[in-house]
Parts: structure tokens; sequence; C-alpha cells
């Protein structure tokens, strides 16, 4: 399976497809378009996420320690659970696509 | 951090370079170039796998049941634990850049 499958024609919202699911971990594809977090909300995850930028761009926000990371092409990112961020920017001129692998902190050997 | 940061300049064998190991969870980049499991072997692991081809071309060779799958750029894959597999072949006239993702399928939530 391709991560270039299926990419959506519509982009009036991001895509999140679902790749693996298996054991606990989670790997999903997401395409933005512009789309960046609603004013004022922040993704607060009770899970670790380790994010890769296929292709595009985007900005994440992340708070304690505040930063601001800027990812293109081949880039990535571990976000640990509870790293507070939000994306503040992708893209809008083309689709940005990324890899994201989630898993549980707890309750590991 | 970027995954075409620091290419091996020789490539005499794979390169295994670690990018995260966190709550069990770990995810390396590979990079071979021409170099294939050693004949007879086979990988089997306690572990689950997750590969994704960023960018050049391999053929894997899978047991129980039997399948010979081509990757290239943007393909991914998943092995299960044990599901028994070897690398028969990767491009020798340019790199190929994987992702691999490891988890434990056991002890889990």
């Amino acid at each position: 399976m391709n991560i270039f499958d299926s990419l959506p024609q519509e982009m009036t919202a991001e895509d999140f497809l679902p790749l693996t699911t298996h054991a606990g971990v989670r790997i999903e594809r997401i395409v933005s378009k512009g789309q960046v977090t609603p004013e004022g909300e922040w993704y607060d995850q009770d899970w670790a996420e380790w994010v890769y930028l296929v292709e595009g761009g985007a900005t994440l926000l992340l708070e304690g320690p505040d930063e601001e990371v800027s990812l293109g092409a081949g880039d990535w990112l571990f976000l640990a659970a509870h790293r507070r961020h939000r994306v503040i920017w992708t893209d809008a001129e083309r689709v940005t696509i990324w890899l994201a692998v989630h898993w549980p902190e707890e309750g590991r050997a």
C-alpha cells in the first residue's frame, strides 16, 4: 500500500486515514491543505506521537518549553504525551502529507 | 530533524540510525544500497514492525503465507511478530531509505 494512494480531492477539512492499528500502536496518514488548529485550541494527548512529514509544509507551536517548529519534507518530530501543541500553519497551495504514529505511554513493559 | 540528514557516504553495510525510542516503541532509519539478508537467513522477530519506504527500491520475501513484496517510494508494510521475512533485493545504484517502527506485541493494554 502506498501513502500517495487515494489522496483526497476535496480538502474542506483535514483528511485522516488509518493505515495500521495493532497492539496499542496506531499509524495514520493525515493530509492537510491550509488547515490549522482552531484558534485557542490545543492538542493535549494522553499518548505519545511521532510525526513525519512526507511532503508539503507545516508549522507547529509547542508548549512547555515553548517552541515553534517548522516542518518540511523529511522532517520528523516526537511529541511526548501531554506536550501541548497546535498546528499554526500548513501550506494552502499544495497538500501536506503527514505520517503519524501514536502509542500509549503507560502500561508498558 | 530530517530523515535525509547525515546520510552515510560509505555503504559497505546497511546503516541503522535510531530516531526515537520511547515507551517501548523504537523508530529508526535504515539506509541500504544493494544489501540483502544473507542467504538462508530470516528475520523472525518477537515484536511488530511497520516499515515505510522513503525513497529507493526493495523487495522482501515473507513466509506464512508466502509473499513477495516490492516496495517503492511511499510504500509501507506491516509485519506482525514472527512473520518471517528477508530482504532479497535493494537497489544497488542509489540509496534506499526506510523508516521502521518497532513495538512489542505483548504486555499491552
